[in-house]
């Protein structure tokens, strides 16, 4: 009923987004908020003609809007992208035509959050070779053994959503968890959760959990040297991307055989890298499947949606520019 | 220098146990509690001829003192089982020969309570096909699907001291926590964990961990009928005794497909069972590694000499008759 009294846009161009990958709902609800839409593959040659004029345009994940593309498309108000990171949107130049940017922050907070902790506990219990000698028989438990979370120091790299609930998390484990952030959080302070300076925090981690986002000032905020303070034995789980490390120093740390290193962004390095890094035994890679549970998936779908009928109403949400 | 003044055990045998399975710095403490001490495997000849002056008697997990044992030890003053459970120890009538008998309760409380969310996570998570497929060099997520831990039904069986854990934990992931057991359990209800009926909590439960011990009140405690009552799509964990389930309704309810079993006590039933079970696709065995982390271990053989020497001092710790 509300929808009807609202303005609509004249024309929403999904780009790189089609029924698979945004839903059946959703697309149906996008067709309650324009009067038409148009569907391009990532590399369609018409995407310049069907710019032009294009009121809402709504990216995938990893797709890029450059100046070009804003040039293009003279009508454009507003920008969606069905992803929390929008380092390829060229967001100043958006914002200098008068364009809104929304991306869909902190959909998947739980969904990593909690695996991090599926990652530690298969390392910690060796979970892949249980599973795979029971399937021989072999129920002995033989040649196990597996270290606790409790009582261990657990740090965090960045406390924003994630962190902070991989910081809570720890705690409920028994963990005597500290973090290092840009900015001091005190209430999560009060919950015996302690700030160090990122330096001590890296020394007397048993556990390091990494949660910062890429900007000037986190790009390899583990440096080589910051690497080779980390402790024996330190099980270092990098669910953000790689960009936080410096890669040389940390495969010749992992060449040590001192340190365990876990992540799952393989998919957004260098082919070289992975392999150089995978060497080591005790470097264990995933594929990017930290963010993709049906509840993260479904709390995506929605946020991009409202962001868009936010924008009609004239209250716009999750703008980044 | 306290040692000095105590009373000393005559003749320590310990059966079943040895350097390796007790540690070296433990049978040094054992040394300073007994004027002489023996070791014996579990089948050795000498048994009874060594009982005779034997006035403290260690068995490991899973070894047995029956009436004809205990009888041939007249000197007996002290019985240490190096394990939780002592169903194979008479304890009844050691009791009535003056005996006192001493178990290790809660050693692996945090052990257990850790390896549960690594079933449960692991499972959601597909972590062993992730690792594998990284192996094979496909970063690409493709054909993952996961959820979530939180906001779902997590029912624990059994709010002992394991159980207690596991809701703690459950609820730090954002479950919604219930529980059933024989007492009500107000200091943990006061968390938000909420009491329920057995067979409400069955139908209810997204998540059932089950964390009885055997007593003749729960052999079987699920029936074919609450067996029957688990909802669909739920996760069931035992790394309880496989005795509080009955067998051949779980093995029907699995061949449906539509719930999960994990477990890590197939070395506990009949080869044939197991194999009954792992048939189906859905049913996930694990070794007996629950309790193996490096912290239990040290914690149990610490209790398991402090039991002894606390004997010795006149305040028994941990007994069980």
């Amino acid at each position: 009923m509300k929808n009807k009294y609202l303005p609509k846009f004249k024309k929403i161009l999904l780009f790189g987004l089609n029924k698979e990958n945004l839903g059946q709902e959703e697309v149906k609800k996008l067709g309650n908020l324009c009067k038409q839409k148009i569907f391009l593959e990532k590399d369609s040659p018409k995407l310049f003609g069907e710019l032009n004029d294009t009121d809402c345009l709504l990216v995938n994940q990893g797709m890029t809007v450059d100046k070009k593309m804003i040039n293009n498309a003279p009508n454009l108000k507003f920008i969606g992208i069905l992803a929390t990171g929008y380092n390829r949107i060229d967001t100043v130049y958006a914002k200098s035509k008068g364009i809104v940017v929304c991306n869909i922050p902190g959909y998947a907070t739980e969904s990593v959050a909690e695996f991090v902790f599926g990652l530690i506990l298969e390392h910690l219990r060796n979970l892949e070779k249980a599973k795979q000698i029971s399937d021989f028989g072999d129920f002995s438990g033989n040649g196990f053994n597996a270290s606790e979370i409790k009582n261990k120091e657990f740090g965090v790299v960045g406390l924003g959503r994630i962190g902070s609930r991989v910081a809570e998390i720890a705690l409920a484990f028994g963990a005597r968890v500290s973090y290092w952030s840009r900015n001091r959080k005190k209430n999560i302070e009060k919950k015996g959760i302690n700030y160090k300076p990122i330096d001590t925090l890296i020394k007397k981690s048993d556990f390091l959990s990494l949660h910062l986002s890429i900007t000037k000032e986190t790009v390899e905020i583990l440096n080589k040297k910051r690497i080779n303070l980390i402790k024996k034995g330190t099980i270092v789980v990098n669910v953000a991307p790689m960009e936080l490390i410096n890669l040389s120093g940390l495969i010749n740390r992992l060449k040590k055989g001192d340190m365990t290193f876990i992540f799952d962004h393989p998919d957004e390095m260098e082919k070289k890298d992975v392999e150089k890094l995978s060497r080591n035994r005790n470097c264990i890679a995933y594929p990017p499947i930290g963010f993709i549970t049906n509840e993260a998936s479904a709390f995506k779908k929605e946020i991009f949606v409202s962001n868009i009928s936010n924008f009609l109403e004239g209250r716009p949400s999750n703008k980044v520019s």
